[in-house]
């Protein structure tokens, strides 16, 4: 990670940070009613389509990798992958899985009030299954004691 | 475009066909409370991470393409690109140009009941600024007795 990096406040306070893939920060929203994983690339731009093409690329991979995991290892219907930044300006993609019961089908999770918080061990399994579906890009700086 | 593609009913008709880029349909929301523009790309699989690779880095090039007509030729403060499918399921990606004082910021435009239609000059002007903004990579199909 660059060491200038800071996560936005907001996402600290909203999310789990769960680790880092080579080019971005994996958190969990902090509601259990979806699966719901944010990327947060390391970069100080705000707009994906600004980037430099390669790095675009290279999240583009990151996404597809996390998407991955969502559909393997959750009963989903629809893949909701969005950057939106209007209330947080630091460049954040979102990867929810859908179902069509799950709690706001076939609105859009963004702007709900409803969420139901982790608990720690919950939290802890998840990053072990990212663990496995992730492999060695993923490095978790998840901690019991956060 | 790939003869078997057939737009969704419900794209067709809240939108306005704009025209072909090589991998996608260019549609308009017909609403013109803010520049709202959507890819469909020429494909029977509902999810981008589940594309191609190859593909989905043809498709992010127009995706690019279509942020930078978007952030050149309007005052916005945002961009929301989000690939959602809940209501409908054909792939298609949404581009969004937002500013801080239009309709319903900082909410997602997803929801949203207001709409003001655009009338036919409108969407005439804004398909030649288009044709500009991406040259010979585009190929308007939009006419004005349609």
């Amino acid at each position: 990670m660059n060491t200038e990096f800071t996560l936005d406040s907001r996402l600290e306070n909203d999310c789990y940070e769960l680790g880092e893939l080579p080019h971005s920060l994996l958190l969990l929203m902090d509601n259990a009613l979806v699966p719901w994983l944010i990327l947060v690339p390391f970069t100080d731009q705000n707009e994906f389509t600004n980037l430099e093409i390669e790095l675009q690329k290279n999240i583009l991979e990151e996404v597809n990798l996390v998407s991955d995991y969502l559909q393997t290892n959750y009963s989903i219907d629809k893949l909701n992958i969005a950057a939106i930044g209007n209330v947080v300006s630091q460049l954040h993609i979102h990867i929810v899985g859908r179902r069509r019961d799950d709690y706001c089908w076939p609105a859009v999770v963004w702007g709900q009030p409803e969420k139901l918080a982790y608990d720690q061990a919950q939290v802890s399994s998840l990053v072990s299954r990212l663990e496995v579906a992730l492999g060695d890009k993923f490095t978790t700086t998840f901690n019991l004691e956060d």
